[in-house]
């Protein structure tokens, strides 16, 4: 089998494996939002729950041919502007602000060249060193089990890409992204690694602290933080203003903001 | 006296008159935060109350050199990138939802050209036909006391300037915008004018407005239009951007977010 086939497939595979893990805190299914037709497939998961305060599981595999200022930014496109793509974006916003927002995606994506790129990054609201460490060991493990360059690689990326110049600091903790390695150059098995790594770091840590008590000042600053992920998304990330530039489905572009949002 | 120095005073007491009316709903006063030096004046005044859930009122007269790539979309900036500007913004986010979000703007600046620019404009977050007709009534008229031809151009600029490309929809029910009016061109008086009526059209409708019931409903319905209100700030206003990319005063760019937002 071919990574066309076996990458859409594992991309499926994980979206059902997170999705029973926030069912698992849930009372209700997730809702599901389907579109399928000849050369695409999207699958969105929703929930605004009791723990997963809003969580999207969003899986597509797409095809089709970019426009014109769209294909400018895209590697291998100078001769043909087709393109296929499929990947998972996961985006996690917790009721309990001791629970970090958490977020991930991993993409394959074919043009004249072809990659892979994705990353996960939390963005806690409530300050927690002990618990910073503990991530970020976690993700070196994970990188480290393919290659002892990644972890600090893509970590640098992580920050650099996950932050807000008019605030001066960045998203969150930061994690790890990276972008452009070909399927010869980064063991796809890496790639699934990420996915699986995600998953078990973000149960884990709603395990420890999504039954904590937090005080209203704590969601205040959960609020104000989430204003600050607000800020990003409309300001700085490349993938959003892109998507709304290039006529993109709104919904699914913005499905990443949180529930709520606090400038006071 | 000429306009430089007779705009500034304008602008302070339209600040005061506007200041007044706000704390006439209010227990407590505007929180005022003054910024003074040698060519450079910021004074503003923001209230978290109970009828005026947020409300900014800014006054500011500075003046200095525009950054290059600032100057670059500023007339009368090819020969000399100094400006002197003066001017005065106010933004209002009721707490009841049956009140129009508000915000309004004019200015006066001045390069190697110089230009009267301003405008404002009213969210409703419940439809309210008799409102808007109203409204528009009210906008017309003080339009027409100076210039026939403004109601309809002014219009027609605001309802294309604050619109959502990717929602496909305007950020309210408009109101008036214009910009680059030498103040030989157009009257100050006019530009006065907007202020006053901006001032009456506001406190008559919080008198008609902020005390009618509403239910969760409204109050999530106005929880949506403030996310709205949010993007457009963030993804489309021209002065937002521009603002934080030449490293403005974050806090005083991003005043006129609302209190809080939903996107649920």
């Amino acid at each position: 089998m071919n990574l066309k086939e076996s990458a859409p497939e594992w991309f499926m595979e994980l979206q059902d494996m997170i999705t029973a893990g926030v069912e698992s805190y849930e009372s209700t299914k997730m809702v599901e939002k389907e579109n399928k037709r000849e050369g695409w497939h999207q699958r969105h998961r929703t929930i605004y729950g009791d723990t997963f305060e809003k969580a999207v599981i969003a899986y597509s595999c797409v095809s089709g041919e970019f426009k014109e200022e769209f294909a400018k930014e895209i590697p291998g496109t100078e001769n043909n502007k087709e393109y296929w793509a499929s990947g998972i974006s996961v985006i996690f916003h917790p009721m309990n602000p001791h629970v970090p927002a958490m977020h991930m995606n991993t993409r394959y994506i074919i043009t004249g060249k072809e990659w892979l790129g994705g990353g996960f990054d939390f963005t806690p609201c409530l300050p927690n060193d002990d618990y910073e460490l503990w991530y970020h060991n976690k993700v070196k493990e994970l990188c480290d089990n393919h290659d002892e360059s990644y972890y600090e690689d893509f970590r640098k990326k992580c920050d650099e890409y996950f932050y807000l110049p008019h605030r001066n600091e960045t998203r969150g903790i930061g994690g790890i992204f990276y972008e452009y390695f070909s399927p010869q150059e980064m063991s796809f098995e890496f790639h699934k690694d990420v996915g699986k790594g995600f998953f078990e770091t973000a149960m884990k840590t709603f395990e420890m602290f999504h039954t904590k008590e937090y005080t209203d000042a704590d969601k205040a600053a959960q609020q104000i933080k989430r204003g600050r992920y607000v800020e990003f998304n409309l300001l700085n990330d490349r993938g959003t203003r892109f998507g709304l530039k290039t006529g993109g489905d709104t919904e699914a572009i913005l499905a990443s903001l949180p529930p709520t949002a606090d400038w006071r």
